[in-house]
């Protein structure tokens, strides 16, 4: 019964339709709404309200924790609803539209929207919609799969819509652990030192005054696409854990590497899979989307405990784990976003961070988020909090498409991290330790080790002539973005 | 007399000449030398050894804090002692070494390097040079006009040179604040809440055993060099202090703005020099290198206090300051650039950070270090580690050489800060504010507001051209760094 989930009984009158809870948004509002990476998104309302919209034209701002699931920035921008989206997502129809310029993306580092927000340099949404496993006796909100950017927004919205969405176990109570940051000037440290440590409490502690409506849902999360570990990701994995068998035993990395983070994806998930026949024991995880590689190296013994700021797993381990709760409860944690990628922890506490480029250059640099150097694909998402002040690993295949792109370029067509933030670039062809080196010698160690041999004597050339016209780092500047011009023009980069 | 300033007698002993202490360096070390923004390098040991690499060839690897005064890089450069350098320069001779790929430059956000060190990411040096104006009856070392990296070098190395310089004022004694982090996995959050708290020592607290030699000199910093403001940089003010005004009137600001940063040169001093005639009151500093502004806001009673890692005065405000130390004791405190520019410390705190660019395109993305793509100037120095966290406000002319170069441009010819992290970029024709809008929307602030007119039409016309082809950030990479081309070909951008 959705009731017992209510467990403030003066709330029971607020339940109501998500057509009735969707009229409390008015066109040209900004909304902020739970969900991160396919996990614990409202789901009943933003429907209503794309319904809403097909029939009466009205567009809204809209801030989540990162991406959607169930194909609801689908059926919003279809729908015609989003003026704005921020800061990340990862569908194919709103990424088309924001490439049209329809809708207005405004593209950040996951742990600053709410900063930016409490600190008056972006507007506070006016209603959360935020979905819920239970609403506590105070009236707090229990999250569900993701913590996200929920507890901030439900904080600065005037009115908070709940979807109590009996679909989730109710025992996910006691995963979370809210933690908000005071005011400036008076901001205190944070005061998280192990990943393990619990700093906040297990329910948003919004005021129950301010919950308009609540609105009962029974819908699933969308389960996430693993695909299995290829010969090219395996090789990108053995690569990178003999690196860090290496710095193990020369002393620079601790024995158990330290909080590892990894990005969401299939070559991260390959690599963090990987380490489960790596000689290290003990793994910790600070990290952002906690997936099946989690799990996996949880369940192998590997690792003992994960932070995130979500949860997102296959259908395959999605039962394992939300069925037997009680016996992963005491090895996770969900955080805000803003906790999970709070710079103060990641320099304070060592992170490895292990992410996913769309290409990098050969001198370091990464673009993360445009292809071509003018498409949207995703976004930035935590990939720039964590790089900074981590030791920042990007790793990818060295080429795309049957191999007409490489990964590797004479310069990136866009910059997400800069040479100043990237550690080791790694591919299935090796590994570049980029750790002190000038930018010519950056670009050595790149060629040698991470480039597709049909693509080496090219970059070779190039890198050779530009050296002969001299500079910090070298470039012909008509030839420096060619190899995209061509992938444009031609289909191909070879 | 110097063996007053050495308080322990039993490092009497250690006193010795230049070329007895340089002994101590061999060929292909690593040394970590005091010295940040020409304030408080060592001075006789460096020219010891370059005289001596004159004769006999070798080379060292050299980390300082930043740039150093009295010649020392053109010196060493041209002695041919420079392997590598790290992580900050601004002389001519090196910049020419540097881009003619001779002394390998490892270009590096400013408050990683002892911390890279200390996780065993980058080497430590072996031998640590460190200007004193005082050792304790402990044996530690009180540091001159900057703290910089030194504090750490003087941790890492095994030998300690210490330079004392009696051309510093002794009452520099209790000005410094030195504070070193804990070793990870035991971290603890640095405990500095507000910019005037002290939270360590008055000396680096080295063994001093280690103290390997003492070099007494008796040779002043070199001063900086400050023009005064003219007509566009008092425009450049003038938009940004509205802009400020503005701010606070609406309540997205304090009333004292919070902490400010600056970074060095003209053109910051000059928007820092614009805030005496401001309506605000009781400023705060939170920045690295203390300059004639911070002085001037100090003495006209705008300034409260002021921290930064280093102080470099013009000859005019030298004496003002460092004969009266003890008046402006209670207002300054020096601290290590690590804590100065630390991320934990600028998101806490909340800071305003005003850094000068090489150029910026329309969508944002700022260019600090590469002429043309290319040529190192400087290095990135600090505004890295200020602007992915302050309120980063980036503030150039909008044109240089005679209008010939546009520091608004399609495509940065190399990117040192991503669109994600620049708030607000000004120039002498106004200010665009970033915050909050997608790509294609700052294109339009930009081209209207911050843009030469000579330059305004062949950008909209880019732009415009660009959005019919589509994206999130439009371009059309085949003439995306065409400016950049027609000034190398040319010597004009027009």
């Amino acid at each position: 019964m959705h009731t017992d989930r209510i467990r403030l009984s003066s709330l029971h009158s607020k339940v109501m339709s998500a057509e009735q809870a969707a009229a409390l948004i008015q066109d040209g509002m900004t909304v902020g709404m739970s969900g991160f990476t396919r996990a614990g998104e409202a789901k009943a309302v933003p429907m209503a309200l794309a319904e809403r919209a097909k029939k009466t034209p009205m567009k809204i701002n809209l801030f989540t924790g990162a991406s959607l699931g169930n194909d609801l920035d689908k059926i919003m921008t279809e729908a015609g609803l989003l003026a704005r989206r921020s800061p990340f997502q990862a569908d194919a129809t709103l990424r088309k539209a924001i490439n049209a310029g329809e809708v207005m993306f405004f593209d950040q580092h996951l742990s600053h929207t709410v900063e930016m927000m409490r600190n008056k340099q972006l507007k506070k949404p006016e209603v959360a919609i935020i979905e819920a496993v239970a609403i506590t006796e105070q009236g707090h909100i229990v999250p569900t799969t993701s913590l996200g950017n929920s507890a901030s927004f439900a904080l600065f919205a005037d009115k908070v819509i709940v979807e109590l969405n009996l679909a989730h176990n109710p025992n996910l109570e006691g995963l979370h652990d809210v933690y908000i940051p005071t005011y400036r000037p008076n901001r205190q440290p944070i005061p998280l030192l192990k990943v393990d440590d619990r700093i906040g409490t297990t329910a948003i502690p919004v005021d129950p005054a301010k919950i308009a409506a609540i609105v009962v849902t029974n819908q699933p999360d969308s389960y996430s696409t693993v695909t299995p570990p290829d010969e090219e990701t395996a090789a990108i994995a053995s690569h990178l854990i003999k690196f860090l068998e290496n710095e193990v035993e020369a002393g620079n990395l601790p024995r158990n590497l330290g909080p590892l983070q990894a990005g969401i994806g299939n070559i991260a998930n390959a690599v963090l899979t990987g380490l489960k026949d790596s000689p290290f024991e003990d793994l910790v995880m600070y990290s952002e989307v906690l997936q099946d590689c989690t799990i996996e190296l949880i369940d192998a013994g590997k690792m003992k405990f994960a932070s995130g700021c979500s949860i997102t797993l296959s259908e395959r381990c999605n039962d394992r784990v939300f069925g037997n709760m009680e016996k992963y409860k005491d090895k996770l944690v969900l955080r805000p976003q803003e906790i999970s990628n709070h710079p103060e922890i990641v320099r304070r506490i060592g992170i490895i961070g292990i992410n996913t480029p769309l290409e990098f250059d050969i001198y370091g640099n990464v673009n993360s988020t445009h292809v071509g150097g003018t498409k949207m694909m995703n976004g930035i998402g935590g990939s720039g909090d964590f790089a900074r002040h981590a030791l920042a690993i990007f790793v990818t295949k060295s080429t795309a498409k049957d191999g007409k792109i490489s990964s590797v370029v004479p310069m990136v067509s866009h910059v997400d991290h800069t040479e100043h933030d990237v550690d080791i670039v790694v591919t299935e062809q090796g590994l570049a330790d980029l750790r002190g080196l000038a930018p010519r010698e950056r670009a050595r160690v790149i060629i040698d080790n991470c480039v597709h041999p049909s693509y080496r004597d090219k970059l070779n050339n190039y890198f050779e002539r530009a050296c002969a016209k001299g500079g910090q780092t070298p470039h012909i500047l008509r030839e420096a973005l060619e190899w995209h011009i061509q992938l444009e023009e031609t289909g191909s980069m070879l």
